[in-house]
């Protein structure tokens, strides 16, 4: 097994879900007492390739993030389906979903994160980078993100 | 309302409710590449003066920390009941319940926060400072939990 699977421990972000990000940035924003940061949506499929279970998915979310010092607070209403986010929200309501970490080599990680019992759930693209959450509910009690900026 | 009820925006910790903290510490050091930190206990009712929903509670938690740099995540397994660990326990099963901000000033703070639909859950003390909880889950998807060192 790997003995750093992360490689790094410095987590960089918190994954809450939510079912209205427009009320939930207005609320978020007044109790950090921040402006409202914008709301974005991730790209359909043909940009993002978005795979889930190892299958491509066409859903999406919208998201808006605040700034928590080192880490970010990342909001996400998921759109349509299947996504580890759209799972959370059916499961759970709005609640916190992952904690996110900064690497580099997005397959030699996974298969590190497969060996301890974190398998891969859903992965994709953004500009300039690529993320994938693996499978730590059971074993480690919340999704892990794993994300890799070029 | 107040205008910045936390005082500031620098998240310090996350909170994750497990079943077996000695399984989870175990898994949690594995994947981080670190020693098993200690578990502690938290002090029963006379010492930590545990309130849930305003009335004294016996309940206590095994409580492990692990560095992930500014943020410190806290592992919980809940002792008996009432307490807002149990509860999340059996809820949602292992899963994120918190995440924390130092604050100076309790009882302040927490006038202001419930003005924003955070009221109060649970609040103690421990060796060195105190605790409080508010319930943040239907309107910000989390609990958020004050702490003020002295």
């Amino acid at each position: 097994m790997t003995s750093k699977p992360l490689g790094n421990n410095k987590v960089m972000q918190v994954g809450l879900i939510v079912e209205n990000i427009e009320a939930a940035v207005q609320d978020w924003a007044r109790l950090l007492g921040v402006k409202p940061p914008s709301i974005a949506i991730t790209a359909p499929f043909d940009t993002a390739n978005t795979h889930y279970q190892d299958k491509p998915s066409p859903a999406q979310a919208k998201l808006a993030f605040f700034d928590l010092g080192q880490v970010t607070l990342e909001l996400i209403e998921p759109i349509g389906e299947p996504s580890t986010w759209n799972d959370q929200l059916a499961a759970h309501g709005s609640s916190l979903h992952h904690i996110a970490f900064e690497i580099k080599g997005m397959d030699e990680h996974l298969r590190g994160l497969a060996e301890h019992g974190l398998p891969l759930i859903q992965r994709g693209e953004y500009e300039g980078g690529r993320y994938a959450y693996v499978d730590g509910q059971k074993k480690f009690g919340t999704v892990i993100e794993l994300l890799e900026n070029d």
